[in-house]
């Protein structure tokens, strides 16, 4: 049997969320091969106690020891943004094969040099977009290319959070440019373009609209992630708060709407994606994760309805290797569901969606979307 | 006792409805005058025995017949969008109060009219967006009023209807330009940005986006609002099926979205209202219309969440004079809360809100909006 | 065209329900007969001005005044439940058809000489249970006739009002077994099982426990229905407060559970119907009353779930002659779709249910009930 | 540091669902020692791949060899139910602590022993019942603890699932007395009971109810739990189907309600829980388990009603360690919450809950239950 060795760039939220499907993967999927933690890697002093509790064979402190040992085949980069490019550049030129947190890059020219950088060097790399790998997505996907959904119509999502409501919250990293390249426009947005693309298809053109509520927070003194502390000083907030952009598809006839705010009061995570078709509709809210509603016209006129279906059990995508219908998995089991296509496909050597030219296309629709913000036009959207 | 007479012109699906609430006043709520159904109009041979079973004095077939009859105090227009100009102009001039369906014209020139008329005769004018008149709406401009959602920072309103999927349906009237002015974007566009400009403020730019997505339908051979037969010829559908909408209100700094459609499958009538705001956020669906969500975040930290509020019994606006709380009301009543407020004003000789003047600049809205689908640019907002 | 003379006994809650029912049933349905409001009766002052404003031909103070009149078609009992049976049976004795608002009566011996009276004056009589015209019900009854729930296992009817939580709430005459009989074993049980008998079948046996939470409250000075004002004396409360009744149906092997309480804090009105039977399921809300959930087992395995059906337009029973799917009716309007039921077996004269047998025999369970909860053993129900 | 060693006695779905969490524990907790995966045992070949998937030291496949080996500290059950009593008394005389899944026993007898053998031995104990350790039950303990609910008046609790529905649906060991002690009155019984227990106090009376409705059922060829196959010959099922249970709770005015069925169509795992107080309500759903709603009558008259809480985040129980508000846990993660709670007491040699005392009262409340499902009378409740 083949063992996959894996070192984990990042130790915060993300390096635990995919640590965690590394572990749990055996536990849950039949894979032909074994999941080996071998690194993890992080620029603090407790990388060693983590790596100690989490089961890596090693911790280490700088990246750029990471990308040359020679048996690691995949390089998982779960660091902070700005740091994405230069790492998963480096990691295709050592020849490994690499997993990036979205969003894939700060910048469009990264994105594009990341891209160059692994179909040169054809490794397998993928992009982490695991709302994909949501089983009441998978299985959306599978409604809409069967048909069941029929032409489609009408794309709506909005995605909310709300942490940004209190004017107390500090100016953490995620609200400069310098580090997270957009607002909720690109961490949000990033996701529900994703979507849109998976589930629909390309887009062509975009409109968009952008405000910042509040555009002075005092600077943080310590960045940790959402956890980051007020100190004394203002500092201005130069990303979006909220994002709303028109959206046209390529060679459809649909109507779209994207739309991501931090101050959708009373929303922690409502990632809420509708489609309506002519033949029917789906509707997934991310804070019920495990439930997708269906409508079909082609129901008998009186038995139509909007019905609740709990994705899980034998009959639907990823979820026969977790606990049977009706008990739910969470929100880092899908970084197990990610995991498992990944390591497949590492194994067999062959690509997995979303790859890193889905990560930029979903950025080109991103930029386009900031340029149209600042020009209050539709703009067209660049295609890889 | 004073008594207010009544001519309602039009016997279809809104002459039903008005003459339920000119009905049901008096057996709901405590009137310090009389209501009497003098006549109704309608240019059908059927008018007569309607009349008769429905409770008026008399029934006449031409409007006209109506407009100088002595002691009629109010005139109400719930004929064909086409007539309400001219039937609430000679209303007007007449010296008559007047009440008129929504939309309140076809054209921006007629609507000015309208107001020309009503203003110069002053008399009371109101004009039929009934939404404002379900409880939980006005309990929720209530809840904003009073400082409870703080200062908003979002408005979506997206109004649902699915009758166009099926491309059997014929061309009713309402696919027609020259009968009904706009699609979706008027029919249901109407009361959204009624809803907005109540429950938020006046609009001052809008950007649109329009889709027809089936351009050709069966005629109707006899057309009688929904129900309306195909014939055998084709025709073409000259209006929108579906209008989406970015909004920028006046002196406030929020993210605004109106979208309409014809074509949200398995939405029967969804009008779905959510605001944010910095305190709170609200959520109303018309399908539930006796509920409304609520949230607040001045609420303790564990227990935040969205209230689904029960909106009957004693403690909000309207109710106390139905069932008690559970016991919900329906769509037609909501016309019977409306036809409250609009008698108590022509009885004391008080304006009325929604007037004619609300109807106008509701239009100047829809107006801009339909320009900006043709522009592609953000358009300005006329206000009288 | 036929008129059918109606005489009203009773002008609070009920009175003005049932004015509701008879004053609009012309505007919503097609009769070929008329209904004539011909007297408003009740034993206290304002009924003169009642009687106007809701638009009887006259009023008038003492019951007995109205049974013989001569041209009276229908007596609607909406008066107290103390006085149910003496004025049922004076009407049907005087040849009338005869109404009567649940409960039937105080006893089962009242109860069973109102039916012994309608069935020897071969009048039509028909108990209150408005609940079997909400068209959700009607359609509920439909799917299991028709055998989509195929088997029933399970029927769970839980209703669940709150407004005797307030300890301060007054001894209103529903608290006092002389006024109401019983508590909500009466009250709410009465609807459940009249449900449970429509939508089942006849019950057999039954199993109760009964609380009274508060046993003591301040007695009311005035006493007008929920609105009673609490005095300075204290009173005992000699009803339940709640009850709870496992069900045994007749030659089924059903699980059967009924609830009713006045201590569900939060829930207004919530009549919670389930049943699950071996091909599907139904769930009901009376505070969602224009909604059914239905769950099919039939459907292919990855498309189940519940479904949430909006009862309304032309599908549905009864909701064609209403406002179209989307726009729901309320609480009120399911009188008039009783009332349309009773009016067209009175003009045909025949029979309609729920007559006084199937009061009766909802009595027959409740009494059974009422003892059981006192020997606390299983009792056999007895049936007419 | 100290090492907590364990071995895990079973393979199956409970034992994979705690290899999960002794390995996700040091992911998300932090804890001061760590736990070790020693041994997994089981009495089938696929023992020795799986351990080595697992990340177990080594893999035995007889349990007598488990339990004398000395540096184990803990023993943990997940064997099927006609061991547990066996392995348990086994391990605590080996001065072992001891986990053992739910149900304790098969008899009274059994459990009564199991629960002499830990006391006797001064062992820590833990029965699985993992609900506790749902945040949002946690959460409703708390709220009950804190007062906010009031008195309490009403506790239902009602576990639905449909996996019987189906007559060709073999003869698992579910349906054998002889191996499962109870049907659904044992298996989701006990998650409810316990509930009952642990949010409202102990139960002192029951009245059973208890229904097969089909008797026979293809007998399995290999029985593997619910994934068990069909074979030829007919076999009886001599457990419950259903089972509702009256229950009365110990010095507590309550009225309260217990039912499970497999035949709950649509509910794949619906474990509804209601409480109603005197001063508010709660209302959790296991298919729903991140969210609880709550009613608080101290709310404002018009700002009453249920709110669905969110549970996640830092201010509620267990939810800290995990994803932040909005990213749910799933069903696997409850079962890290309570590992860490068991490992927690071990490494500070104190007691936790539930222990066996409390799987034994448990399991009084059950017998009593299936007694009086026999003699139909109220049963009294043995208490330990």
């Amino acid at each position: 049997m083949d063992t996959i060795k894996v070192a984990v760039i990042g130790h915060r939220f993300m390096g635990r969320a995919h640590t965690h499907a590394y572990t749990d993967l055996s536990i849950f999927f039949n894979t032909e091969y074994k999941v080996e933690k071998s690194i993890l890697c992080a620029n603090e002093n407790d990388v060693f106690d983590l790596a100690d509790r989490w089961g890596y064979k090693k911790a280490v402190e700088n990246w750029e020891d990471v990308i040359n040992v020679k048996d690691i085949d995949l390089i998982d980069i779960a660091a902070p943004s700005s740091m994405h490019a230069k790492i998963a550049i480096a990691a295709a030129n050592a020849g490994k094969n690499v997993f990036c947190e979205k969003p894939l890059a700060l910048t469009i020219d990264e994105a594009e040099k990341m891209v160059e950088a692994v179909e040169k060097n054809k490794v397998t790399s993928m992009v982490g977009f695991n709302y994909r790998r949501v089983p009441a997505i998978a299985f959306a996907k599978k409604l809409i290319k069967d048909g069941k959904i029929g032409q489609i119509h009408h794309f709506r999502g909005i995605y909310q959070q709300d942490w940004l409501c209190d004017p107390a919250f500090p100016l953490a990293w995620r609200l400069r440019k310098s580090a997270a390249g957009y607002g909720s426009h690109g961490d949000l947005g990033a996701h529900v373009v994703d979507l849109a693309r998976y589930l629909v298809g390309d887009i062509d053109e975009v409109m968009c609209v952008q405000e910042t509520f509040i555009k002075q927070r005092l600077k943080t003194v310590y960045e940790n992630g959402l956890q980051a502390k007020a100190g004394t000083e203002m500092g201005e907030v130069d990303v979006d708060d909220a994002s709303s952009m028109m959206v046209r598809f390529c060679n459809q006839n649909i109507m779209g709407y994207i739309e991501t705010t931090r101050y959708g009061n009373g929303h922690r995570n409502q990632n809420r994606i509708e489609i309506n078709g002519s033949k029917g509709s789906i509707i997934f809210d991310m804070e019920k994760m495990n439930e997708l509603e269906y409508f079909s016209s082609e129901d008998p006129d009186c038995l139509q309805g909007y019905k609740r279906i709990q994705v899980g059990g034998d009959s639907f995508p990823y979820t026969a290797n977790w606990w049977g219908a009706g008990h739910i998995i969470g929100y880092g089991d899908t970084f197990v569901n990610q995991t498992y296509d990944l390591c497949n496909a590492i194994h067999k050597s062959e690509k997995v969606n979303p790859d890193f030219i889905d990560g930029l296309n979903c950025q080109y629709v991103l930029e386009a979307g900031q340029i149209s913000a600042e020009t209050q036009k539709w703009e067209k959207v660049k295609k890889y």
